[in-house]
């Protein structure tokens, strides 16, 4: 039996406590400044905390401090506090969607006060709970080690073809590093499908996108779990998915895929592009496009559509 | 003294007209179905034709046509009505946006009939008048010999330099081949320029776009004409282009350049971004957003915005 | 009991025979010139047929021929021949990789003469003979429900989640098309993988692909065949591919789909993308690179490596 | 008469002292660790000094010292050296390329000091000598109102329609942003007509590039410096551009307006792609495009080549 402090409750972290209680023994004790998500993870079988004080005088030394909670300075601020709190020995993992290069700063940070440092990138979505989560590790061997009982029940069970459900890629960082790739990629797939059925959608054929997709998972080179998604979601929203607004959102893994791909001088025109169309479908693109429409009226007299005041694409 | 017919008298035919006889004394025989094109032709100095036929009949042998009329099947129709009113010898030739491949199947369809067929790709917008027009040629050699005075007149004046303000490039179609390539080098300088200052604009700074584009034309290794007309434009309509849609146009050129870059394997990303970009401008990336909102909807649980329906950007 | 009768038996034709007769006992009919590949189809369980006519002579009306030959002119070739040894009922099935204008034009020739034509799109490689082949179906309602029967011994099995192995998407044509944009899509995914390795190629972190590639196959959202494939790629060629040449061959689907999208001004920046990064593999950027490297030398006196004279990339 | 103190006298720096001492009386100190650049300053009638130090001494408060050397760690270097020589009222200019962010970081390092800090973007390249420098400034109006007479002689002559040959654009790094913008243009333009040209060189018409630019130059949309060097190029390197590798560097300028569009979130495809093309022109698309011929083979049992061991792209 192992032992696990949970910090933050929310659709990602609350699944996961759920999922270990589920299927384990191991200790959780659940801290969330919430206190409707820490009476669910009562109810899961975890023991609240009701601050991070009170989370870490809850476990046993050398504790381990999972961070579910979102990257950027609510991140760095748990990990300041818990530096405060924990002790040499101890490890803070944090399983958001950090930048790798502030897991190597934070890593830094709390090397003096012995304090170690793990990240995991975690793939999945709200499908985790039901078949495992993908877990992309980094960090010193000897905390991955410890910390192993709880990976292995959160992970999808392990395979005779592809192995265990998570995996340890190097020191602090790899973790992060190779979940953010792995969401870069994940845009340009997503991009590819998009394209293609977009061109059914303009086609002269009358083609049934569900049924498309469908067939794809039968055998095809472009069968995924992507792909199984656009079939449910093509069932569920309909061919020309009507109410859906051309709008999308992006977190930073892509915009850091692509920032360490000019870094390191590597060509990425598909995910860079899967990037782009996500700012475009967000408006972004206007301003460059009223520049187009003004110079082509200033060399060809070209009629260019006065907008009317204010009228920016959504 | 050299002779020529015009069909066509808008813009691009009106002004050319204007320009043979406001700078030599070319004799030109114009026809337009518009009464007034005609008249004010016949202002400038030709001597207006009440049609085809008539057209033909006021000029001498061997003929030449200048057909300045849109591409496609006004142009086909145009030449397919004189193909029975020419005779051997004569010469039309087809100054508008055609494909260079349906030049080759006009010329090997007059072939027959002893007309000759040249192709004048023309430069310059509505300038022309002003600055002469950059014509690229292609066609039989003695046609063009033929028609060399017109084009002389019509083009800005040679240099030094640069040489003649025409130049022939080879068999049919190579005019127009010339042309097409020049018009998709033209959409990506437009679309490099609109990119930058699209950054000017979401900048940190609050940058005076008319004079960065003014200051560009001195001495730096942007300065184009492109890059004046932007100075121009952000003159005109001020620093946020507040008033102009982002809407944007585009012609058969873009679209040929890349498809006969596929057809002869040569990659062209930035022309074919740049046309892409004109049809993002359009809204058509409109349904690849919304498999793109969907999909992350499916694995993410993200909030999609539910589209008013039949709401599309514009 | 349904007969069939099948134009060609190479790497796929061959296959597709093989388990036709290995999972049912439909009668099967034939033809391919190399004797060898006539004996093989024999033992497989078919009769061969040492001549289209002989084939033809072996079938009973109405018959079903099933092309499985080379795309273009070859297929062109025993359309043609077939024309004129089929009778009317009789159908041809284009099961290659023709584009789906030439399915329409063929249909259309055929049409006075009473003769059918079916177009079948196939997905799945050389993984065909074991995991079913994803056909996607064009053509007259009649002729599909009468070649159903072998469709369904040739796709995989019909599962509740996804529904039959193949699909009939409407005229002649549609399965072509299906087909041909599922390859664009396929293109843009391989970029998206490859792009991503490439990046762990570079990373300043000693990344294992395979066990990545392993990973992602875990609960991921990007979990895919392809991504199998990869999987399987690193494990045998290893981390670092030494072996394998950087030169990607393309074929017609893509560049298709992307000539079909600029017809229907549908942006698709991600599948062009993958086609011209195949393109440059083959050394058809260098042109443009010699353009640049010159211009550099002209405006800043940047030194330009001289090449060694006749040195292009391969 | 103004007087400032030159430090860096390579092919810029040296080639600026030269103008300035050509076309006005200003007093200019110039130091260079180069003792034979030193002595070509002072033969253009600059002052030489041997040290920075010296250079210093030899100018009068309140000092303007313009750094013209690699940016990086060695303008670093000198800023810090210089404010342990400068004294407050005095003034840093950045003349090289440094990113903008580097302007503010030492300028906010310069203020304690009392010491001022402008930044200038400089275009033209090696023709800046003769047709004067095109130069985008940043930083306090105060110091660049003192400096506006060098500014005047280094700069190309005021015109009418375009106004100065140098303008400011705002607070420190104001100027190095809107130079580093031009480079991202300049990459853009460059590949633009890059393509076309590559077209032609694919093309079915034996087109003759020289005759193209020179022509283009004559009152064409597409007319600019970067075509008018292109001309330049075709008619000394001939046609084909046989002895030029496809070897295209880039500078930092295009990977930081690409960095900072993504931090604004504003689509780039362009200029993006103008990058990826310099980073292919190295080999850098190398591994990518190993994974995809791996794939292929995966899928397909395509053929692929085996590199032969260590070979790549050069």
């Amino acid at each position: 039996m192992a032992q696990i402090g949970f910090v933050g409750l929310g659709r990602m972290g609350g699944n996961m406590v759920a999922r270990i209680k589920r299927d384990s023994d191991h200790d959780v004790v659940a801290f969330d400044p919430s206190k409707e998500a820490r009476a669910k993870a009562k109810e899961a079988g975890a023991r609240p905390a009701t601050s991070l004080a009170d989370l870490v005088k809850k476990l046993d030394a050398p504790r381990t401090v999972w961070l579910m909670v979102p990257s950027g300075q609510i991140t760095q601020d748990a990990v300041d506090k818990l530096a405060k709190l924990l002790e040499k020995g101890d490890t803070i993992i944090d399983g958001g969607n950090s930048r790798w290069t502030d897991d190597k700063a934070r890593a830094a940070a709390l090397k003096p006060l012995g304090i170690d440092y793990m990240d995991v990138g975690t793939s999945g979505g709200v499908w985790g709970l039901e078949v495992g989560y993908c877990m992309m590790v980094g960090g010193p061997a000897a905390s991955v080690k410890r910390v192993a009982p709880i990976l292995d029940v959160l992970a999808p069970p392990k395979t005779e073809q592809h192995g265990p459900g998570w995996n340890h890629f190097g020191p602090v960082g790899a973790g992060h590093y190779v979940k953010m790739v792995h969401n870069g990629i994940e845009y340009g797939m997503m991009q590819a499908y998009a394209e293609g059925f977009s061109l059914f959608d303009a086609s002269e054929y009358d083609i049934d996108n569900a049924k498309v997709a469908h067939l794809w998972m039968q055998g095809s080179v472009v069968r995924s779990w992507l792909c199984e998604l656009a079939a449910k979601a093509f069932d569920e929203e309909g061919n020309a998915l009507d109410e859906i607004a051309p709008f999308v959102e992006d977190s930073g893994e892509g915009r850091w895929t692509v920032e360490d791909a000019i870094d390191k001088r590597i060509p990425m025109p598909v995910i860079t592009a899967s990037l782009y169309e996500r700012f475009s479908s967000r408006g972004q693109n206007a301003f460059a496009a009223k520049v187009n429409a003004a110079l082509r009226n200033q060399f060809g007299g070209h009629a260019i559509t006065k907008a009317v005041k204010k009228t920016k694409p959504s």
